[in-house]
């Protein structure tokens, strides 16, 4: 026992999920709860410092030395002030500084970043993506991240706090308003939150019998009961799932198609419903690719699951802090 | 005078245009002939040849001393072999080895790569792309060409004979015919094909009064003619730039979302439209991005216009010649 250790947030929009992490990538504690973002920034904020206070006692417990933290959270990220620029499905986070509380809690460096971008550091590390040079990622959560990683590095654009959102890129111009404020991103396909928006229209619509019209007789419906739903065979419900594939295919045709690359990991609690979307996903692409034969398409799962982002956000916190780290 | 030169060709799907490039990339002779590959692939690699040898001849004339040929060639190549894999605008070169004839009449090595990302290297080197460290750079001709400039040089992706490719994003899902075999590419709004096919079918449904109609009395109109009917005022013609705009915006909205980068670059000869769809493209642009404000996204007129990809086919001659190229 004993050694360095770092704490590794992912901030999405429904979960917080924290991780004490060792140099090779084991996670030593994982927790995760609710972010009831609507009570508001601070309550979110006083979370995140909770949680991350108990994983650094938990550290000093099982006699791990507390190097630093890092925090993934979904959206547009001011890396060098530590705080949210824009963040579609966290909006109370606008303008708020999260890294400088967690710093105070804690007495170590913290440093931020975007979810989806910490997910695609921690399957390249220590998941899906070890071996991979050139890859995209998606997260299917409440809403949808992306991230690129190009020469086996996380691909940072011109550093403008946002790169790889493959979520806003658009696959229907026109089609549904996104969190984002645009119309048809594919994360008005590929997400929690369109899963549920769905349901309610066609429920609303009125025309197909479905057993989605249950699920909003006792609360709001989640991902979790829609894919149930569609399990059961539910032709309405299967149908979101359908379309998820269509939108992540096109979306991955078109990155493949202007990167050159061939590869793509896909992970957040949406994945979950894999055998759901994969063969409408897999289908679109390759109708949708007229340079790579469709054959040479490699679309896998996230290997880490919902410690990816958490593993990946702790690996930032070991480089930032300056730390050897095994590969 | 003297020293050494490189010739550069851009074999596109209507002309071949062929520089000889001092390692300035000083143009000292630009050649353009029309390309007729209706008349077959040995017909197409004879001209291909003839032009060479005369820029050669010119080389020997004005005292320098050539060292390569780059050709840069609209589709996807086998650089290792100097052949054509598959091109949606030249379908007559598939297949079939470019290179070794070239080599065999110059007595210098011959180097093969995509025409669009020829033009990327050459505005990277001498023109609008001069000190910009990452953009996407579009070709608008006969086809739709496009590369990725990242960290300063061509993004080859994960080497499979295409990068770039984003006249091949899918911008209308299930639109019009591509000469690839798909529907709803970018080049099928932002061409010289997609405007004389969007003329015909104007013409065609013949709703509308418009002056494209007497366009195809003569013969078969194209990009200049289409153009100079716009430029007129006719609003059917307009029309056909509005979507071009439309279509580009839409396509480096997305580009710049999934990369985290702001600049783009683009030529051809269609890009010489360019008052007619520039508004409707950074309107575009600006209603589809959510993470990047509109004011900060750059998209810039080739600076090179038509010696852009020969300059470029030059410079990676010169570069596989391991000349010294001065910056």
């Amino acid at each position: 026992m004993g050694g360095d250790a770092c704490i590794g947030v992912d901030l999405g929009g429904s979960y917080l999920k924290a991780a004490l992490v060792d140099p090779s990538g084991k996670v030593l504690e994982f927790r995760k709860t609710a972010l009831q973002i609507r009570r508001g920034a601070p309550f979110a904020i006083q979370t995140l410092v909770a949680e991350c206070r108990t994983l650094s006692e938990s550290a000093a417990r099982l006699g791990f030395r507390l190097r630093a933290a890092g925090l993934g959270i979904a959206g547009k990220i001011d890396s060098a002030s530590g705080s949210v620029i824009f963040s579609p499905n966290l909006p109370q986070l606008d303008g708020h500084a999260v890294a400088a509380p967690v710093e105070a809690a804690l007495g170590v460096p913290v440093v931020t970043g975007n979810d989806a971008d910490a997910f695609g550091i921690g399957e390249g590390w220590a998941g899906a993506g070890k071996g991979i040079e050139n890859w995209v990622g998606a997260t299917l959560g409440t809403g949808t991240g992306g991230c690129l990683m190009l020469g086996g590095r996380l691909w940072r654009g011109d550093g403008l706090g946002f790169s790889g959102e493959i979520g806003h890129m658009i696959v229907q111009p026109g089609g549904s308003s996104c969190a984002c404020g645009m119309r048809g991103c594919l994360e008005t396909f590929a997400s929690e939150s369109a899963l549920v928006r769905g349901a309610r229209e066609i429920v609303a619509e009125g025309k197909t019998q479905t057993a989605l019209a249950g699920l909003f007789e006792a609360k709001t419906p989640n991902a979790r009961s829609i894919f149930e739903c569609a399990s059961k065979g539910d032709p309405a419900a299967r149908g979101l799932f359908d379309r998820m594939g269509w939108a992540l295919g096109l979306a991955l045709a078109n990155l493949f198609t202007a990167l050159g690359i061939r590869h793509a990991i896909l992970g957040g609690g949406v994945s979950g419903a894999w055998d759901l979307f994969i063969g409408p996903l897999r289908e679109t692409l390759s109708e949708n690719m007229s340079m790579l034969p469709a054959a040479q398409a490699v679309v896998l799962k996230s290997a880490l699951g919902e410690s990816a982002a958490p593993v990946g956000a702790a690996r930032m916190a070991f480089l930032w802090a300056g730390e050897a780290v095994r590969r």
